[in-house]
């Protein structure tokens, strides 16, 4: 008889397991849930935000890309919760059983305990997110235009980013760029080129990840595009009127500015909390060697929302590579306990890391190769291009942006207001 | 000395106006003044409620557009009231005066006293509008796939579009096609080529403003698409579990249908209710032939927002041309008073109508010339893609169909939320 398997979650982890079990159609019927209709390719969201790309071009719905895998349906729904014990989930409309479970959830925001951050700095992980983020840095230079009073303007055209993550530093680049070089014809009362954009980061360098040399490149690439980078620097309140840090020296201080954005912190699904399994201090679950449990074998969690840790102690950071390459081997492992063989260990190939700065302007390791500049921008453009799923948006980024490239325009300068009623 | 000119709204009229007089540099200062940051090309919103084509598709930002008409500025903001008598307006931020004003406000929707039922039934006038209407089309889908229930699938595989005006039958055409080519292969549990598309009209036929053959082949093109067309059929309810209507033969009859998509009346701005001057029935401000007031000579009402009467009694209707030939119009009459020369009476270029009804099914009319069909449908493609402002969207509009027509893909399927904050 056939057994059935369950994925939450149709992110790069969740839709590979898919793609790699609709090859066994004779063992396996598979149900993919979630709760969006669509795969986001989140790398590129920082573009939405930045009006460089459409919403469409980062998005593919999960039921086209998993058209031909006739033994796969697929349910937009949210699940509630999960009960290993009687191989169970709770979902919005329906109660379902497993035989094999994947998880594979992905991750949201943490404010660090500060909540109530959130509605004057959103952060960057869902396509509303990045609407709403885009709406509020078009805006900010709208109301600038318009205002009579210098100082308010001056707040109108401060940014701050909290966090110098990739994500922090494609997005402080982004804006740079888009106020120095998009936009600066289309206004009349302000000069936009007069804008800070402002970066600041609880650590010693930006990019914390990559090795110490390319970190300290991005920072003379972002300072070229006028972006302020303050390192060493902790925020201690954010509210309506702006950024309130303390920096090295321990002192407060407060930034007057009207848009916000968060990249800092990462928090696991809250599904974890239903599992009654051990997490790790981030919250995320922590995965054996098959990327199972010990005590539900047949229960696997992959990327951002599991805690893999490799030989030696590294704990696999939340990037695409290792979402990807777990979902090959979670659904792998089910194959091979269906035919009643063992499970394997996990081993990830690094496939290293990139971020792109600007304009020509981007970082990249790769198994010891470092590189920057135009050669690491083009590596940094075809890799995301290729990744993008499905020809057709592959196709069209790469237009769009050739297009960006050669006119220095944004596509996108949208502000969609968040209630369709008022006209 | 200089005068000042203002414009309320940059749709076709207005961004018309403003390009007219930014040839005038020496003569006039423009403010144009829009609630939204963008033009936006109405005629393709079905587009994007049919997940066709992205918003930013068919939006330009208006200050991009206007980037090089140096003597105009723009503003992103809200014009409550106008006060003709001592040439001035109230606007959310700030009054202004103005010398020469040119109103361009466009229209929304009418629910002829019925507002209640917009809920239910959303009208296509704004990009939210639009996105609101894609999310209920797609997520009807989605609930049809999950729902066990054979007859609320039948409710949610249903479709009701009310009016069939050029709107109307695009959008009926459009969601017939989705269903039938689009989808299909992308679902397990339902069968999406057995959806229902009901089309209603009150009126004898369909594109009721198109000669008698058209009609009746647009009427067979429809139905050819597998659309129901229900004629001199009235509305009289519409709530959360579908339609009421009362047919040819009087008798009360109920749709259950879970997405209603209203395409009928059309309703003035609201401001036209605070000047003080004479409407017609439907609202409008009913302009001399100067497209002025006798009373406000310096106050020209220009395209959706304004009832002009041809020689011979006819007024003309809300078509893009229309606005444009008035944009024109209006800009040339103000430059023509500022030189103390008379202003002239406003005619018509008639440019003709067309209406596409699916994939190479159209149907259009142009200086006596009745098309229908293969070339119809050509033609409608090009005048779209001619009209579509700025290169890059014409470019990428082109693009997207040339691929959609090779694929029957539509590549804009998400379902966005409503608010940002719930991931």
């Amino acid at each position: 008889m056939k057994k059935h398997v369950v994925i939450v979650g149709g992110g790069f982890g969740g839709l590979k397991a898919a793609k790699v079990l609709s090859q066994y159609p004779e063992l396996v019927d598979v149900t993919l849930i979630d709760k969006r209709n669509y795969h986001l390719f989140q790398p590129l969201l920082y573009q939405v935000a930045t009006a460089g790309l459409s919403p469409a071009d980062i998005a593919m719905p999960i039921r086209n890309v998993l058209s031909d895998a006739k033994n796969v349906t697929v349910y937009l729904d949210e699940v509630k919760a999960v009960h290993p014990e009687n191989n169970s989930l709770e979902v919005t409309s329906v109660a379902a059983k497993y035989d094999y479970l994947i998880l594979a959830c992905g991750a949201s925001h943490s404010y660090f305990g500060k909540d109530h951050w959130e509605e004057f700095a959103p952060g960057l992980k869902t396509l509303e997110m990045a609407t709403e983020i885009r709406r509020r840095i078009l805006m900010a230079f709208e109301s600038a235009e318009k205002v009579a009073d210098m100082n308010i303007q001056k707040e109108w055209l401060t940014f701050v980013i909290v966090g110098a993550g990739p994500t922090g530093v494609e997005m402080a680049g982004a804006i740079s760029e888009i106020a120095k070089q998009t936009m600066e014809a289309d206004f009349r009362n302000i000069s936009t080129a007069h804008t800070r954009v402002i970066l600041i980061e609880a650590g010693k360098k930006v990019l914390g990840s990559f090795n110490e040399t390319l970190s300290s490149n991005a920072l003379i690439d972002l300072k070229k595009l006028g972006v302020e980078v303050m390192l060493d620097t902790r925020v201690t309140d954010i509210n309506s009127s702006g950024v309130t840090f303390s920096g090295p020296d321990g002192r407060e201080e407060v930034i007057l500015s009207r848009t916000v954005v968060w990249a800092a912190g990462v928090k696991p699904s809250s599904i974890n909390s239903t599992l009654n399994v051990p997490l790790d201090r981030a919250g995320r679950i922590i995965v054996s060697k098959k990327l199972s449990l010990e005590k539900f074998p047949n229960l696997f969690i992959i990327g951002d929302q599991s805690h893999f840790e490799e030989d030696g102690g590294n704990v696999l950071p939340g990037l695409a590579p290792v979402a990807i390459q777990m979902g090959t081997h979670a659904a792998k492992n089910i194959i091979r306990l269906i035919k009643n063989e063992a499970a394997l260990d996990f081993k990830y190939t690094d496939k290293g890391q990139m971020a792109t700065i600007g304009r020509k302007l981007a970082v990249m390791e790769f198994k010891g190769i470092k590189a920057r500049g135009m050669f690491a921008w083009l590596a940094w453009l075809l890799v995301h291009i290729y990744y993008l799923i499905g020809f057709k948006n592959r196709l069209f980024v790469l237009m769009q942006w050739t297009w960006s490239y050669l006119t220095f325009s944004r596509g996108a300068r949208l502000i969609t207001k968040r209630d369709w009623k008022d006209t």
